[in-house]
C-alpha cells in the first residue's frame, strides 16, 4: 500500500472532466429518443398500465402464504388468528389479482386492436374465480408433497419438500398459472411461470395438463411444453424434456393452438435427461423411462425402456 | 390513441360492480379456512416461530462478508476497521444463527412428537460451533477459488472467480450447510443449498463429503446427491449429475440414509453431462470422464472414459 | 397441543444460557482475524471501493427500462413525459455507470499491480460510449424479438416475450455486457451476465460475439463461450453447449486468450442438449443440428445432421 500509484487522489477525477462528458449527455439522450420514437415492437409508450412484474411477485408469495398456511408468513398462525390473517390475506389478493388481470387483459386488447374486453368486470371475475378455486388446488398440492416425499429417500420430512424443494415451488406457480390460463387470461400466466423457471430452472408452460402426485425431483433444466398432457402419480427427473418435434421454418404462424407435445399416462418414471417428442407420442400408463432415453414414438402401457449406453473408450 | 375504445373510460368499473363481486369475498374466505382446517401435511398451524427463509438468505449474505472479507460489504474494508466490521458481523450472525437454528430444531421436535431436543442450548452451541469453523472453511475455499483460477482459461482473476462464479457460490453454501448437516440439525442445511440451487442451478445436497480445490464450472444442471463422497482437486462441469441408480416402488422409506451415491477419488474431471450412478460406483484417481458419459460402474484409476460419439445422420 | 413438551417455556432459554455461550465470541472474532489476515487470494482488505454487485443490479434494471421503454417502468410512460422520464433515467445511468466502470478499473489496475489507467476518466468516457450506443444495441435486440416470435408456436405476442422469456433476457444483459467488454472493462461485463445466468439458468461469455436475430429457447443449462462467434438468425434451445475441448493439464494460463470455442455461420438451427466443441469447429451457413448431437468437428453450409436415437432396451 506504500506505492504512489495507489494514491487515491491520482485515480479520482476533478470537476472539469466531469463537465467535460456531462455536457454530451443530451446528445446522447437525443438519440436514444429518436430510436425509441420509431415504430418498433420493443417499445410500449402510450398505452394504459402495463402489468407489473413486481406485483406479481407479491401475489405469488401472499398465494403461497395462503395454500401453504404458517410456512411462509410473517407472523405465526395459531387457530385463534388463522382467520384473521387469512381473510385479510385474501382480501388483498383480491383487489391485487383482479387490478392485474384487468391490466393484462386491457394490454392486449389495446394493443392489438381488439374488441372491448371488459377487462374490468373479468378482472373481478377471473381474481374471485381464481380464489374461489384454491382450496381444490391446495388438495392437488397435498397429493403432490405426499408423493414428494414418498419417492425421496433424501427428504426428511413433508415440511423440508415444503420449504425447500424447487420441483414443488414450480408445481405450485404452475397450478396457479393454469387456472388463469384456462380463463383465457393473456400475458400473466405465463410471466408466473417464467418467474418460477428463473427460480428453479423448471420451465412449466401454464398450457400444459398436470394430474395430482406429480413430482419434480432436483429439476433443473425440465421443459414441458405447452400441450403437454400428464396424468396421475408421475414422477420426472432433472433435465427431462417433454417437447416438440423439430418445426418447419415459420412454425410460429402454422403450429399457434396444435397439440405439438408428448402425453404422459398415469403412473410413469422419466429418469434425467430424457427427452420425448411430439404431440402424438403417447408413454402409456406405468412405464418407466430410462435417462438420456430419446423418444419420439408412442410407447405402450407397462413399457420399461432404457437407453443402451453408448460404447465407451478406455484408455 | 383516437379510437374510442381507448378511451380510458369505457375500461374503468365503478363502485357498483366492485362492490357486487366483493360481497362473494366472505364465502371465498370461508372456503379456504375450511380446506385448511382439515388434517393436511401442507398447513402449518399452532406450532412455534418456523424457520424463516427470509432470515437465512440474510445469514447467508453475512457469511459470506466473514469468508470473503471486502469483497460483498456495502462498507470499505482496510486494516483500521477490519476487527470492528467483521466482530460487528459475527455478533449479528451469532444472533441470527443460534435463533435460526433453535428454531429449525424445535419446529422438527414439536411437529414430529419427539423428545424435547433442548433447542435453546443446541441453537447457541451449533451456531458458536458454526463461527468457529469459519476459519477452516475459509482456508478450503482458499483452495477452491485457486482451483477455479488454474484451470478456466476465461478467468481473468480471482477476484472476478469470487466475484462472479456460480460454481464457487454453490460451493461456499454447500461448505457452510454442510457443517450445520454433520450437526444434525435439521431443515436449515437443506434450505440453504436449495437457496443456492436457486441462484445457480446446482443442486448440491448438504450431506455430500467433498474435498478441497474442488470446481464446478458454468454449473447449471449439476445434482451431486446426498452419500456422495468426492476426493481432493475434482473438478466437474455443467449438467454432471452425481446420482442414485433408479429406485424400487416406495424407495423413499427403504433407501433413507442409505449409501446410494458414487464415490469420486482424487484428481478427477468429469465433462459436461456425465452421469454416474450407484453407491457403489467409484472412479477411480486421476481418472477423467468425457462428456455425456452415462456410467454406473466402477473404474480403477487413471482411466480415461470417453463416449464413441453416436452415429451422426447428414442429409 | 396438549402435550407438556410443547410448552413454549421448556424451549426458551435463559440469560445465563445466553451469557455462556455469548462470552465465547470475541475469542471465535479472533480466531476468524486471525485467518484473513494471512496472505490470501479470497480477503480484500485495504483496496479502494470494489464494484457493488447491488449497484450492477440497479443499473441492468434501468438499462432495461431505457431499451424497453414502458415496457419496467413503475410509472406509465406517454409521448408527453417520455422524455423527461428517458433523459432521467439515462443521467442517473451516467452516473452509475461511470463510477462502477471506474471502480472496475481501479480495482484491478492496484490489485494487479499495473500501469495507472486513467480509471476516472475512462469510467466517464466507457459510460457515455455505452448510452451512446443503446439505439443501436436496441435495433439488434428488436430483431432478436422479432425473430423469437417467428420460431415459437407458444408465444402469444411481442410483448409476452419482452416481458417473460428468459432467453431474450440473457440476450439482453449479454448485448450490453459484450459491448462493455470490447472496451477493455475488467470484473463488470462478466459479473453481469453470471447475474443473468443466476436468473436464468443461460451462460453467455460477454467475450462471445453474437449477430441479430438470434433466439434461444428455454434455455436452462445454455453455456456459450468466451471466443464462440455466432452469424445471423441463429436459433438455439435449452442444455445447448458452445464449449472448448477437453483441456490440458494448467489449462487456464496456457490457453488464455485463444479461439477455444466454435463458429456457428448465418441461419443455423440447433436443437436441445447438443454440444459443439473447439476453437477450429464451423458450423456451415443454414445448418440444422439435431438434439444431442455432439460435434467436434465442422459440416458444411445445408448440413442436417441429428443423432441415431441410441438403442433402446425394452422390457
Amino acid at each position: 500500500m506504500k506505492d504512489d500509484r495507489k494514491d487515491q487522489h491520482t485515480c479520482r477525477v476533478g470537476e472539469e472532466l466531469t463537465a467535460k462528458y456531462r455536457k454530451k449527455l443530451p446528445g446522447v439522450v437525443d438519440k436514444i429518443l429518436d430510436n425509441c420514437g420509431k415504430d418498433s415492437c420493443i417499445s410500449h409508450v402510450d398505452y394504459d398500465p402495463i402489468p407489473s412484474t413486481e406485483n406479481l411477485e407479491e401475489i405469488i408469495d401472499k398465494l403461497r402464504e395462503v395454500v401453504f398456511p404458517g410456512y411462509f408468513s410473517k407472523e405465526r398462525l395459531d387457530p385463534v388468528n388463522l382467520s384473521f390473517v387469512l381473510g385479510r390475506t385474501v382480501t388483498v389478493l383480491f383487489e391485487m389479482l383482479s387490478q392485474q388481470i384487468s391490466n393484462s387483459i386491457r394490454h392486449d386488447c389495446m394493443r392489438y386492436d381488439q374488441e372491448c374486453s371488459d377487462c374490468g368486470d373479468r378482472g373481478f371475475e377471473a381474481a374471485l374465480a381464481l380464489l374461489d378455486a384454491l382450496p381444490e388446488i391446495r388438495d392437488v398440492l397435498e397429493t403432490d408433497v405426499q408423493a414428494a416425499f414418498d419417492g425421496d429417500p433424501a427428504a426428511q420430512s413433508h415440511d423440508e419438500i415444503i420449504f425447500s424443494y424447487p420441483g414443488l415451488y414450480a408445481i405450485f406457480v404452475y397450478r396457479i398459472a393454469h387456472k388463469l390460463y384456462e380463463m383465457g387470461i393473456p400475458l400473466m400466466p405465463r410471466t408466473m411461470t417464467e418467474y418460477a423457471h428463473g427460480l428453479t430452472g423448471i420451465d412449466i408452460h401454464p398450457g400444459a395438463a398436470i394430474g395430482g402426485r406429480f413430482v419434480i425431483d432436483h429439476g433443473t433444466g425440465v421443459v414441458i411444453g405447452e400441450t403437454t398432457e400428464i396424468g396421475e402419480n408421475v414422477r420426472i427427473y432433472q433435465g427431462v424434456t417433454l417437447g416438440a418435434l423439430s418445426l418447419p421454418k415459420n412454425a410460429g404462424e402454422a403450429l399457434r393452438n396444435k397439440k405439438r407435445h408428448p402425453t404422459i399416462e398415469d403412473d410413469v418414471i422419466i429418469y434425467s435427461g430424457a427427452t420425448i417428442l411430439g404431440g402424438e407420442t403417447v408413454i402409456g400408463k406405468g412405464s418407466v423411462v430410462g435417462g438420456n432415453v430419446w423418444l419420439t414414438e408412442s410407447i405402450p402401457p407397462g413399457t420399461r425402456v432404457i437407453m443402451e449406453p453408448p460404447t465407451l473408450s478406455y484408455r
